[in-house]
């Protein structure tokens, strides 16, 4: 008797929650997970605290191992496997073996879980010694070894989203001298610009230098092939010696195997899936960070890779290869952060991005305090934006230096479930001094919406 | 010309809010608040760490002055001014004053925002010196004059709900013997069993003994008329030296006034009230610690006194009175407290009140951590209770030394929205290391349940 085999392709967030629940929902079905790198399992957003020593080892990154797999699940997960092609009529998968050996094998099901590949932008000097990715774990050893090296006393982060904004303050934690390149108008794109005024304060608080609207022109070496200075235009223009460079110019969806088999690429450029995870081509599945999913405050598809989204999608994927029917419904884009002492965080739609969903959308700004001012509460911000047409909340932005990233997931719960500013403004939260003030941030903003709304 | 004029009745939380929202609706309104004690617009939630020590001076509880009413908002608080009478049918408010004389004033609208009155369990020695209720601030600075005086070495708290929870955690704070007495058989009575245990352990970490079943049989006196020893029935019975005693025996709706006047009470024994905060009397209208309102999970009437709720029942009250039409729907019971280093929050239904409610309930336990590991994340321990018929979520309570008492929202909103726990699980949450692991409790949690119901 034959048993049925799916093939997972991509051993991260996605790949293993599908293929750990695939073994949870069929525990006879043969289970293989091909990797192409070293890696696999590995928390990539634990990356900044090993750069910057509050994780110590990259072993503390790493949550499960291949064994565990074989041992504890009946998984077997193949590393240095690449998997080069798919053939979605005859069922199959090539693989180079690390011999450089391609053989051929059969799946019942598929899951794509491809993941994403950092940018490349085309910037002269990308290749000299000094200059790091940090989308994967390996890239952050060696640049964590270069730094402990002691050869650079400076370094320059291109990118001022959240990476490039974590890596700063790994970077400048760690002693170096910092410089941050945006190439847009503000920090955060995410956000609106409110919120990017904090940022940049809290960045100069820590010295580091920061430049938006800066196109970085070209990276410049010593003579030995390594990065010595890092050279823009725009904002002025200028020089900084940078002993280190890190790019953080965001991700792209791997997509070219799937593609080159004919599968469905959606407007993102990422895979196209529906609800249960299913690709164009039969017995296909796809999650994490290679699919596009559903915005569920605009009803539109986005692209929005992150870790908690591919581990949701894997499990909706594993479930179905294995024969079940769960779904994915989608997202509303929460994210949070830290940057040094600033907590940042945002769910739903910015101002700009309902504007560009079509909404006529109205906006405001409070002050509020994060728990009982006598017992040193702060203060912290928080941004609403709401349709003023249908009193639907569209998005909620905060920062402020305790109390926000959490916080923010009562809007995020608030916009899953639709709810109105009015609704929002009479949520039971919780109160005790310790922990937040008799009027929550969270209703406070929600108070004074529904005044701006009312006018 | 003749301006309308508003009356409210006691001027703490719920009563404040209505004065000061009704004369943000109506800027021509005459608004009268009368206290019949001394204080006005203070936290009394914030009472436990001024006794600790944790907030130095009854000052930084109070939150605003009648001189603040009078000269920022035009509204007159009038202190040591008691209602001793209202007459719906004439609309008028016998009034006494210092002098003892008491006058009537007549009013358009009435808001009744009376607050609660400490339950008087019937224990011998109760009017000893050194025993206390904390239930306002007056009590609470003449509590810390007598443990500032170094009278006493040991306390006694009676009640183990959260209040007296919070005191046993402030009067072991200041160095005193703490001994804790409840009458029932565990506690924090409006959580399941579950958390109790964490509860004990963690007062059994610093030093508070605890005995539950017990009945204070007694409280003795040293001879010279202050309280030295308290005896107690049930749980092998016993007596210990108490040199302090604080009562923390809940509290009963203070509904005399309103009783009396014929205004009708609801089933808690509190008064009733609509959705627009309205009485049975014509023009009058009541909020705070004085009303019950509907539970919006078992869409039942409850007595829950919390200052975040008359907060927003008194602005309710406000508007109506001023001429608006505001509803309040209710609340889901949420509350959160932290005793030593462990915080405890619950929403929504307990299993017992589930049970009592008529749901079939299922419950479900798990440990999940409260932030990435590698970054020092804390175990903490979630149940939640969830309708099998419906797939609704009804209840969740949490405790664990971190990330409790704000998390608990998230379950707060859910309820709100009448989610399923198949929603719950799909909720987009904040995820970043230092925050939150990439599986949220929330998310954990609700996934194990979510394999029960599916059982």
């Amino acid at each position: 008797m034959f048993r049925e085999r799916l093939i997972v392709i991509g051993a991260n967030a996605a790949g293993l929650s599908a293929a750990s629940q695939a073994r949870r929902r069929n525990p006879g079905l043969e289970i293989l997970v091909l990797e192409k790198g070293a890696e696999i399992s590995y928390s990539a957003c634990g990356i900044p605290f090993f750069v910057s020593g509050a994780v110590p080892k990259p072993d503390d990154l790493r949550v499960y191992t291949a064994e565990f797999f074989h041992a504890r699940r009946n998984i077997e997960v193949a590393t240095h496997r690449e998997a080069v092609e798919v053939n979605t009529s005859r069922h199959q998968v090539s693989v180079a073996g690390p011999g450089g050996k391609t053989e051929a094998l059969g799946y019942d099901h598929l899951v794509l879980s491809t993941g994403a590949q950092p940018a490349s932008p085309a910037i002269p000097g990308l290749a000299l010694e000094g200059v790091f990715h940090v989308n994967d774990l390996g890239s952050a050893v060696r640049l964590k070894e270069f730094i402990s090296s002691g050869q650079a006393r400076s370094a320059a982060v291109i990118g001022g989203g959240y990476i490039g904004l974590e890596m700063a303050d790994a970077l400048a934690t760690t002693g170096l001298r910092v410089i941050l390149l945006e190439q847009s108008a503000r920090l955060f794109e995410a956000a609106d610009g409110e919120l990017a005024a904090h940022i940049s304060q809290e960045l100069a608080a820590h010295h580091v230098q920061v430049h938006t609207n800066a196109r970085v022109a070209a990276l410049l070496g010593d003579g030995n092939g390594r990065v010595h200075q890092i050279v823009w235009e725009g904002d002025g223009g200028g020089a900084a010696e940078a002993g280190c460079v890190v790019l953080a110019t965001g991700v792209h969806p791997r997509v070219g195997l799937a593609e080159a088999a004919g599968i469905r690429l959606g407007a993102t450029g990422a895979l196209q899936v529906n609800e249960y995870m299913e690709t164009s081509a039969a017995a296909v599945l796809a999650a994490g960070d290679c699919v596009e999913c559903r915005d569920l405050v605009s009803g539109r598809p986005v692209y929005v890779p992150l870790g908690t989204t591919a581990n949701k999608q894997g499990r909706v994927a594993g479930e179905n290869a294995a024969g079940g029917r769960a779904s994915f419904q989608g997202i509303v884009g929460t994210a949070a952060t830290r940057v040094f002492n600033l907590e940042l965080a945002r769910t739903g739609l910015s101002e700009a991005q309902a504007n560009a969903a079509g909404f006529k959308p109205r906006a405001t700004l409070v002050k509020a305090f994060s728990r009982a001012r006598y017992l040193g509460g702060r203060e912290i911000l928080v941004k609403l934006i709401a349709d003023p047409a249908s009193g639907r909340l569209l998005g909620a932005q905060m920062a402020g230096p305790e109390g926000v990233a959490k916080r923010i997931d009562v809007f995020a719960t608030a916009l899953q479930a639709r709810m109105t500013v009015e609704q929002v403004a009479q949520l039971d939260l919780s109160y005790a001094p310790p922990f937040a003030p008799v009027w929550d941030p969270v209703l406070v903003a929600a108070q004074q919406m529904l005044r701006e709304l009312k006018r």
